[in-house]
């Protein structure tokens, strides 16, 4: 009698989904083929709602496009952006998964030290699996890696640590830098392959790019609103850094873990120095406020909830932030209404139908 | 017309001493004479003072032991520990440089993945005459090393940094492990180089190694107290993580940073763990109450310097962990008669005579 075949199946299949905002053709996703093809994928499409995307065959997906947001959410779609990446919180807010993993579609498969192709994916997946240590540094990193261990002097009490619910991976080739730095810098790549995972201590705040990262969506998934960016508003290129400096916050104040380092994509183009310029100047500048507030923001004990922290900060935003712009209160009204979007759509007894329709103006099922 | 040369003068090289606690003959300096012989040595004997410790030629050093110690400091020298690798602290008392170099006579010459070997104190140097970031968690690592920058969504009014007033080495091979964790994992070596340094954020506490690290002794000097360990002590193995958390704790209150990661040194020999369990138990056990201590100590605006700092701290270690057990009254005690030392050894008007004596009990001056 011959051993049946043992069938290997990818970690968290049915549990993870993938969300990838885009306004171009996804070809991109022919090279993460082994590593995405067995997991579900939510495209968020940016722009202009009459372009066809083109999917490549083989990938279970849903696709929404921006009437698709606007039938769904009705008037509630306003906290949702436009014509920034931004949009992508659309797809946190419609998966019904524990897991979210999401990509830029510019980020390609890098390669380790070795030369051998990285699954940036399952290293997420493996960063979101293993505890977190916020309340200690740990020198040797991360302490749950293989040959690695907490060193002398750790506290005993703190080694099982705590659920991580954040997983930001890095970029080689060009870095994440702002447009001045850009501008300075036109020719810089990144090319160290730090092998390393560590946490971000507690009451730490850190710059989260959107570009490489995955979350616990039940734990966390409600701070992970990607702010009001692009058209119409005065500020573009912060929606993940919102995002990220909100759910740190929370993290902190939830006791949940939020790890970096890796996995590597392969990031293979600089977006136009002087177009960011444009965007984030008025960033640039609030942000030597804003990184303040949140270094000082206080959640109460009744903030029990990801929900309930946010819908706390928004209060904070409006209340401290309002005084440097008017787009603050409008953020911070938008932010409540994120939440009252991802009541709806996450209740058991959610009334909103987003299962995507095969009708031609909605989001297309493959 | 020939060019004259030019010659190459390793940096700090009046303004660095290296302080090397040991037992034993110093033959590990062979492998080090490349990087260490031009730079002057201060080696602490430990042990039997009538023991004669072999230094390999054409090294610069003065050397103490036991009697020196007593004889320089008199009664005061209750502070200095004996029989435990704490007495190094003597050799950042008698210093009069502006950074210190400490190293155990059981670490070698590391090599880097490309195979070449890593001069340890050259980078060290290179972490301390860097700015610190420790208000700002930067995902790319030391913003200061070349090919590396501060990454979007970094404040630009954070980007000057801090002075670095510590530089904390790590090891391969022997990982610096507790006793429970040696006796788990005997077999476990450390073979993973990463290639990042790292700022430790203000308000974390860290487990600092004395094995491999650097410091800028003006300005923190006065905090790197090794503590009362080994010989007539309840513990042993606590000293340089003692050392740790009160630096760190002034360091977050000056406004100074501490770095972790790079340079790697080889780490020869683990120590015995059943030795160790006996020396660290009663750290194991205490460790959890001194953890939160100092997480949450709070020195006041009138402490501006390091000695004021320190002297202050010791009041709190009285008031707080005095009544875990007397042993925290004597070190709260001996950490007030350190200050003492430093600040005699220290002032411009020093009466104590530290200057090594070319007699037989004396230190000996090469």
């Amino acid at each position: 009698m011959s051993i049946p075949a043992t069938k290997v199946t990818p970690p968290l299949v049915d549990e993870l989904d993938i969300v990838i905002p885009t306004i171009r053709n996804l070809d991109f996703l022919e090279q993460w083929r082994a590593f995405f093809q067995p997991y579900h994928l939510i495209i968020v499409q940016d722009g202009d709602p009459t372009k066809t995307i083109h999917v490549p065959e083989g990938f279970d997906y849903e696709l929404y496009n921006r009437n698709d947001i606007n039938r769904i959410l009705g008037p509630k779609a306003s906290c949702i952006s436009f014509k920034d990446s931004a949009c992508r919180c659309f797809g946190f807010l419609v998966s019904k998964k524990k897991y979210i993993f999401t990509i830029d579609d510019d980020c390609f498969v890098a390669k380790d030290p070795s030369g051998q192709e990285i699954n940036a994916l399952a290293q997420h997946i493996n960063n979101l699996l293993t505890p977190s240590t916020p309340f200690f540094f740990n020198t040797l990193y991360d302490p749950y890696r293989e040959g690695a261990d907490f060193v002398r002097g750790y506290p005993f009490s703190l080694r099982e640590g705590v659920t991580t619910a954040i997983s930001h991976g890095l970029w080689l080739n060009i870095p994440d830098y702002d447009a001045p730095t850009q501008l300075v810098k036109p020719l810089e790549r990144n090319s160290r392959y730090v092998d390393a995972v560590m946490t971000i201590p507690k009451g730490t705040l850190f710059p989260m790019c959107g570009m490489n990262l995955g979350f616990h969506r039940e734990l966390i998934g409600p701070a992970m609103y990607f702010g009001l960016m692009g058209d119409g508003q005065p500020i573009g290129r912060y929606d993940d850094m919102w995002a990220g400096w909100c759910a740190k916050v929370i993290c902190d104040h939830l006791g949940l873990g939020v790890k970096t380092g890796l996995p590597y994509i392969w990031h293979s183009k600089a977006s136009n120095p002087f177009v960011n310029l444009k965007k984030e100047y008025k960033g640039i500048y609030w942000q030597e406020d804003i990184i303040p507030f949140f270094q000082s923001a206080v959640l109460s004990k009744e903030a029990t909830t990801p929900q309930k922290c946010y819908v706390e900060l928004s209060k904070l935003v409006k209340e401290k932030l309002g005084p440097i712009d008017p787009y603050f209160e409008k953020l911070a009204s938008e932010m409540v209404t994120w939440i009252d979007c991802w009541d709806e759509l996450n209740s058991a007894t959610s009334k909103i139908d987003v299962v995507p329709k095969k009708t031609e103006a909605a989001p297309k099922k493959k």
